[in-house]
């Protein structure tokens, strides 16, 4: 592991690029706790150089203020300068930011990165390289913000194998899932609120299609299983079909909705999925609201444990990245010769778990299906689900709207591939009108939480 | 760091002392994830000593299906056996447990505990002697079981100062708790009702009486604030004055009651307490139930963050000891000169923050008091508040139950000290008969869960 030493003082030398909301957060957070760091690292930490798209006179006025020596516009210029031991990539998305942790790593700095989209897309070309330099590259903060569940699953729950794990991972979707579930409100209407909350992005598809969550479930999917990172292969299914009847059909059958991410290792292969799932009330997870994140995570010895706290936010985030350069310090200060952790947790990626499509995975379902007020429409739908091998477990029939009555099934497990057989059959119904809405259920089998 | 290496192979060579649950559960975990442990780790674990007090027919059985090849029921054997590089110490209570870790220590062996009674009572004296031969003394298993909590304040959160954390830390007394509130059932039936189950010791006193929970705590607070372990400093409070009606009118007023251990940063010093505590129905925590663990912390940056799942069992406390084998394994391998986290997390532990005596805190209080059904009582007691600063929230005032109307009130915050005074005074009524129930309440302010 390089130990580059900062020439003028015995404190770690950190650059920083990039310099929005977590940046600052970091930058902010290594100044107000820089006691309780030095005392916890046995040295202190010292931003020696930030660069920032816009050196604007807000920005300057906060280097000066955070007694930061070198400042720039170019990230290149803090991963070239000599006197930085680690790198804080905190400018998000691809480029430059992949250029600029490629060549951090190149000169033998430490990186540690907020960057969950570089980490997860990117990843299985990083991680080698920061091997080859025998440098770390860390990422605790772009998972699930200032909850450490990188360190709970590398660390903390490395004597597992690791049967599964579920997560509310994304902020923005469940505070829309919560508001929806509270008020009874459409989702068009929540995210309206979302946004003028500043909880939601002016393009909130990165959210609420779930492909941040897909980021993040990548990622610790990788970890758990020992897999490499597979974006491509993590099916995305996002929140915007969801109604508020859904919300109070599932209500009524004991369940609630939340967006979640769920990993799974199973006898054909890893299953990586976030899409919208009806949980039991009763479950820990089921009780997450707002914009906190939460991950149940299902080892073969431990059983369920259960991690939850603040997703997002500056100094959240901040508590992440920090941890990171204080895990970093202690272990050059231990003289170590190399990483002590393997980034994802193994020193070779597995090569013998497939990641499966989506119609390859077993399941429960909810089908909400759109029924004309006719006699017998229930008859043949019952019949077309016995023909493809799914079992009801629960029927609600409502009242007519209009002269739509909606029909509500909850299935016992069945393939999803004869799923979507029945629902085609079930839509091409003269009985049915539109489509039908169907959501997973997870009914977390085996002792949990 | 020493790094011994066993003579004969690469395998990272454990000697366990002691093959009772944790023990057996951890030689288990090691052959039955064997495969999944040595991917992590890069290397295997082999244990080749394990001591235990009766070496019987089903011990040498499962001594022999393991493949340890030599045994002994002498621990000390095992420590001295240079073959050994990682002791695993899980003979529990202090003797001869202390002089085992010692000389382990003195061996320039790394240890490995699930002993918290041990670790709590005498840390002070064997984390010095760790650090002075320049080995780990592990512990993650010695609170909360499975739940990797050690790694999480002392590592995870390191960038925080911790204002305060409250965990439900004793499975046995949540799992009282939990019946009690369930089944309207009274303390000594439903202990009864445990022991039966085995989830309850025949002398239950270290459960029920908060003891366990306080050697928890004591490690707990002294990573969060980097102060010494002062288990002796530590306020405890059992479960055996809760009763039936206690819950009953807590939930009235939108609480449950949870025996909980919380340790706070106040401006005066640090609070150390494990007391029944009346907690708002909608936290969490108030919905860990059963024999389940669980701990909020509050970090200054990152907010609250919870941790919960299996505080006990011998797969979920194996998981732990696994875990820091793999720790100490992998910074072996990353050839660490000293280890790279110090136990508490502090290289020194400040002495500027002392813990407060249970008079000194302050708290917001439940009180029921058994008054005679007589015209002005209540007034009385309002009276005698008011005189010591205290002001009331909430109050219940029950039917008359024989002569005695229960009266429940809630107050706002107040100092101990000033309401010991007021319950005296108030026990010193004519109109009342009888000592009056006292349960603080926690309403976690600031952000959370």
């Amino acid at each position: 592991m390089n130990s580059q030493t900062s020439p003028s003082s015995d404190a770690l030398s950190v650059g920083i690029c990039g310099l929005g909301t977590v940046g600052t957060g970091t930058l902010l957070l290594l100044q107000d706790n820089a006691d309780e760091i030095a005392k916890r690292l046995d040295r202190a930490i010292a931003v020696s150089h930030v660069a920032t798209r816009t050196l604007d006179a807000e920005r300057s006025a906060l280097l000066e203020k955070c007694g930061v020596p070198n400042s720039s516009t170019d990230p290149f210029a803090v991963v070239n300068d000599p006197q930085v031991q680690i790198v804080v990539e905190t400018m998000g998305g691809y480029e430059p930011a992949f250029d600029v942790v490629k060549q951090a790593l190149a000169n033998g700095k430490h990186v540690v990165t907020a960057n969950k989209a570089l980490i997860a897309e990117r990843g299985n070309e990083l991680f080698p390289l920061a091997q080859a330099n025998n440098v770390s590259l860390a990422f605790e903060s772009s998972v699930a913000g200032g909850i450490p569940i990188i360190k709970a699953l590398r660390e903390g729950l490395a004597a597992n194998q690791i049967d599964w794990l579920a997560g509310i991972i994304n902020g923005t979707g469940n505070f829309i899932m919560t508001e929806m579930a509270a008020r009874q409100t459409p989702f068009e209407d929540v995210l309206r609120r979302a946004q003028e909350l500043g909880y939601a992005e002016a393009d909130p598809s990165f959210d609420v299609e779930g492909i941040d969550a897909a980021h993040k479930l990548t990622i610790m999917g990788a970890i758990a299983f020992g897999i490499p990172l597979q974006f491509d292969k993590t099916y995305t299914e996002g929140i915007s079909c969801i109604t508020p009847d859904d919300i109070s059909y599932a209500d009524e059958l004991g369940y609630c909705i939340k967006h979640l991410g769920i990993a799974r290792r199973t006898e054909k292969g890893i299953e990586m999925r976030v899409h919208p799932t009806l949980l039991s009330k009763s479950r820990l997870l089921a009780n997450v609201n707002g914009v906190g994140n939460a991950i149940l995570v299902h080892g073969n010895a431990v059983g369920a444990t259960l991690y939850s706290g603040p997703g997002a936010g500056a100094e959240a985030t901040a508590s992440a990245v920090v941890a990171d350069l204080i895990d970093i310090g202690r272990q050059l200060s231990a003289g170590v010769h190399e990483p002590v952790y393997p980034a994802l947790g193994y020193r070779e990626m597995r090569d013998d778990l497939p990641v499966l499509a989506i119609d390859e995975i077993e399941a429960e379902y909810y089908l909400r299906i759109p029924a004309l007020d006719k006699v017998g429409v229930l008859a043949k739908i019952s019949s077309i689900l016995q023909q493809h091998d799914i079992s009801i477990e629960a029927v609600i029939q409502k009242e007519a709207i209009s002269e739509i009555i909606p029909i509500v099934i909850l299935t016992h497990r069945a393939a999803e591939k004869q799923l979507n057989h029945a629902i085609s059959a079930i839509e091409a119904l003269d009985d049915v009108s539109g489509s039908i809405n169907r959501i997973r259920v997870e009914p977390f089998h085996g002792e949990a939480d």
